[in-house]
């Protein structure tokens, strides 16, 4: 018989899908105190009935305690089980199909078509990390090897490797249902590096939460994971996640969202008796600089460009451009009716939940209202009720050195053009620049070599520097660094996007002097799989 | 003319030293208030006369400047330059002959034998570095090409390497007046990285600092090095040290010392509006296990090994074992009278200064006070006033779960035995333990087939895993993890000691699309120094 906690749908498809609306605490399930919450549809501002309990601080409490059992288990599984466990992951998400799809669009107001490439990178993040681990590059094994007779003293035997902190916590974001949620890129790295997993959901998408839960929890089923090596946990308030932060068993914490939200987090974290690393991804206006060549050369290309990207998902990508840099001239001129042009005719959209969209009409019309500050140009086109408007702004460079205001992300399809004087005031606006995920430079060979000061100036400030094209759109590849100073991140060291970002959830161990049959596989003098060592200072994928 | 404010010195070996006794703005000099400190003599309790200037926020604000403003220079200079600046440390570390290990000597009350092996291991820290970024392997260079035709879009050509984080502080040591401070690993790790540093110089060594400080000074005019690469601040207060780590161009901090300090600078860091991270390494007890086969095979040998490596260097040791665990029954009894015997005739000895030697007396009578904690033996040796005595206290594993308190370093040549019930007791302490730097299990091969389990506990705890050896005595060497879970460190992600110790003061860039003559040298296409890079998923040290 169905349990009465479980919602069966049947798909298009032609067969049943079911949705477990209670809180998982590793194999087991929690009604919480009893209270729910419930997804609400943001195009038709309309409530989606399905209640979600909410989790209680004692569920926290052990669903970390399971996870402070299960560590041992799962950070020694072999790395062709973790790699076959994350596999299956990606497979029960696939084997959702169209209800995920459905459910994600419908609780986010995003497209299907946005969803359909949003769960393709979630797969193809998970299945990067067991190709990864498989590796075993990422244990970066180092071996020194003992000098019996060195004068004074003999050189000891020492190996070192990463091994896994233990139980992470990650919050689910509301602009990445899939990618950056559940079974996201936080989760990923952390389970490819051995660590438990407690998600608490993102409120604005509960049931596009419980559907790739039970998509983990099966895969876990499925290769003999231990029970509390993954728990989804509840709450659209703040308890559970404080409880998670403040938890003495919580070794790391991964986030995306706002300012206020992750610094709260790294200040619960920071304030423990053992602080622990928060890895927030935060705020970033991503700073465009336009030089003047490029402008001279295809100022209309450029706009058209930058007017897309802006509005690409309606804002909401954490690497949405929203400050463009300019020096006043006639090239500007010129970039400023093209974009006009171009910006006039883009579309109002849904932003991912009523209160984001509360924000941005908020926050958009407090930084029209700052001195200097005036729209250049707004969308158009009709916007019911529900939608906000594309919306780009001007203000000078003098103002934006003088007024940290203008230095705050408007979250959503915001733009702000900051014209200056000349390139001694462009280059005090990028002094004066916050830490930023990324920057771009549009520059013709003059430009650059030209400007080259502004160059390094701008890279000091991001994570990553961009030639010639558009912050939007985030390559998951290894050389990625989707990071950068604060506060587009607590953490600048590491990055959240690709197989690096596990680093965030290992930590090196050096093992010395250890018999042979103790030592990890990694660090055995045979190398079977052929990792890619230091071995007394040269790299070998050879056996010691 | 001689200034008023430098001492000279004849050495000797009859030429002159001169020792500089103001603060070091980059290569200008500040009297600061007028307020000095000066140098005593542990040993004889006596004053050392000169006197050295305290610094005044207003000198750490124009340190600070100019190291903001050479960064951008010093960050840029090609390696090889900076490799030989590290060199010519050394050298001018060297140059200063006997005066450097008297005065270090008599600042600290250690040996010169001990000051003579520390200067050795500074001075090859520094070449170890030198040679390190040489290789440019630090930068972990990854490439991915591009791929023009991909659908559904085009693959950008995306390329990331580590880059300088920007200036940092580091807190000279008490216990290491050379190795970790002034021109310790620190400072070498830092400036290796391309990061401008001001070091905060130990009270307790002015005059060692104010040597070392000068040759890195003329190591880095020598080098054309650009001024604020690096300065050398004097307090004997806390205002200068926190004024460091609060200043908004500070990009992080290291730091040797006890938990109240390293925690103090943590949550200083933690609360800036933008928090930095603080590397500090703080208290660590060092647990050695000690396994039931292996006493009975050993036990006089072990004990014998135990009693000098507890009271070595006075027991100032960061690795100093001070805890260690035992199963009641005929061969621990035996351990522990062999240990009495050899621990009797060890020496008293003066701590690195009276503050240290009072804290010892201290904490040794606060945990002697405890509960169930006794004196098993103590030095019977003659001591000084100035000196204190090595001693062994013992206690029950039941009491050492129950009991916060004996948990708590006791800095200096004090150790405790915790003599559990049996194995499950012994499971049980491991488990309560804090955060550590090392552990130690002492075992035969039957004893660790018997008890995987403990290996694995402690190994959970510890940054270092040692099997029959002794904590004391830290080899740099790339595969040293110096660092731990907390209290042990602030960060166990990183290393304090080997050339992995860069990666606490570099982050990653991306480059996105960047014209080939705008790559950072170790990105472009040719390899022209064969570093390992990562291009297209493979490691590899061929050209694009």
């Amino acid at each position: 018989m169905l349990s009465i906690h479980v919602l069966r749908y049947r798909t298009t498809k032609n067969y049943d899908m079911d949705i477990e609306c209670r809180n998982r605490i590793g194999f087991d399930f929690s009604e919480g105190s009893g209270k729910t919450l419930h997804g609400v549809n943001p195009v038709s501002n309309t409530m989606i009935p399905d209640k979600f309990f909410t989790a209680t601080p004692e569920d926290v409490d052990e669903a970390m305690h399971k996870a402070q059992t299960a560590f041992q288990k799962f950070s020694t599984t072999v790395w062709e089980e973790r790699a076959a466990f994350l596999e299956s992951i990606a497979d029960e998400m696939e084997a959702l199909g169209d209800l995920l799809i459905h459910r994600a669009s419908e609780e986010t107001g995003l497209p299907e078509a946005r969803i359909i490439g949003e769960r393709g990178r979630t797969t193809g993040q998970l299945r990067m990390f067991a190709q990864y681990i498989r590796t075993g590059n990422w244990v970066e094994a180092t071996i020194d090897t003992a000098i019996a007779d060195r004068s004074p003293v003999p050189k000891p035997d020492l190996r070192k490797m990463m091994v896994p902190l233990g139980p992470v916590v990650v919050f689910g974001a509301s602009n990445f249902p899939l990618a950056y949620s559940v079974a996201g890129g936080d989760t990923a790295a952390a389970l490819a590096a051995g660590c438990p997993v407690l998600v608490k959901a993102h409120p604005g998408h509960p049931g596009t939460s419980a559907l790739v839960g039970e998509a983990i929890i099966k895969a876990a089923q499925m290769h003999d994971m231990p029970d509390g090596t993954f728990s989804l946990l509840y709450d659209n308030g703040f308890a559970v996640g404080q409880a998670l932060v403040g938890h003495p068993y919580t070794t790391a914490v991964g986030f995306t969202g706002s300012v206020g939200g992750g610094r709260a987090l790294f200040d619960i974290a920071a304030k423990r008796p053992n602080p622990i690393p928060v890895f927030a991804e935060m705020g970033s206006t991503n700073p465009v600089i336009l030089l003047p060549e490029a402008l001279k050369a295809r100022s209309k290309e450029v706009a058209q460009e930058y007017a897309a990207s802006i509005t690409l998902g309606v804002g909401q990508f954490c690497t949405n451009p929203g400050l463009l840099f300019g020096i006043r001239g006639e090239e500007l001129e010129e970039f400023k009716s093209h974009l006009k042009t171009a910006f006039i005719g883009t579309n109002p959209g849904t932003m991912l939940h009523e209160g984001i969209g509360k924000a941005f009409m908020q926050k958009s019309n407090k930084m029209l209202s700052e001195p200097d500050v005036a729209v250049l140009v707004e969308s158009d086109k009709e916007a019911t009720a529900d939608q906000v408007r594309p919306t780009f702004a001007t203000t000078k460079g003098s103002e934006f050195i003088k007024n940290p205001s203008l230095h705050e992300e408007v979250f959503g399809p915001f733009s702000m053009l900051i014209e200056c004087e000349n390139i001694d005031e462009l280059d005090h606006c990028i002094k004066a620049l916050h830490g930023q995920l990324t920057g771009t430079l549009i520059g013709e060979p003059d430009d650059f070599e030209n400007h080259t000061a502004l160059v390094y100036e701008l890279q000091q400030k991001v994570g990553r520097l961009i030639f010639n094209g558009v912050p939007t759109g985030v390559e998951v590849c290894p050389s990625m660094m989707h990071g950068g100073p604060y506060p587009a991140t607590t953490d600048s060291r590491f990055t959240a996007v690709g197989i690096h970002s596990i680093k965030r959830f290992l930590r090196p161990v050096a093992y010395q002097n250890t018999p042979h049959p103790l030592l990890p596989g990694p660090l055995k003098n045979e190398n079977p799989n052929k990792i890619m060592r230091l071995v007394n200072g040269t790299y070998t994928t050879e056996p010691v």
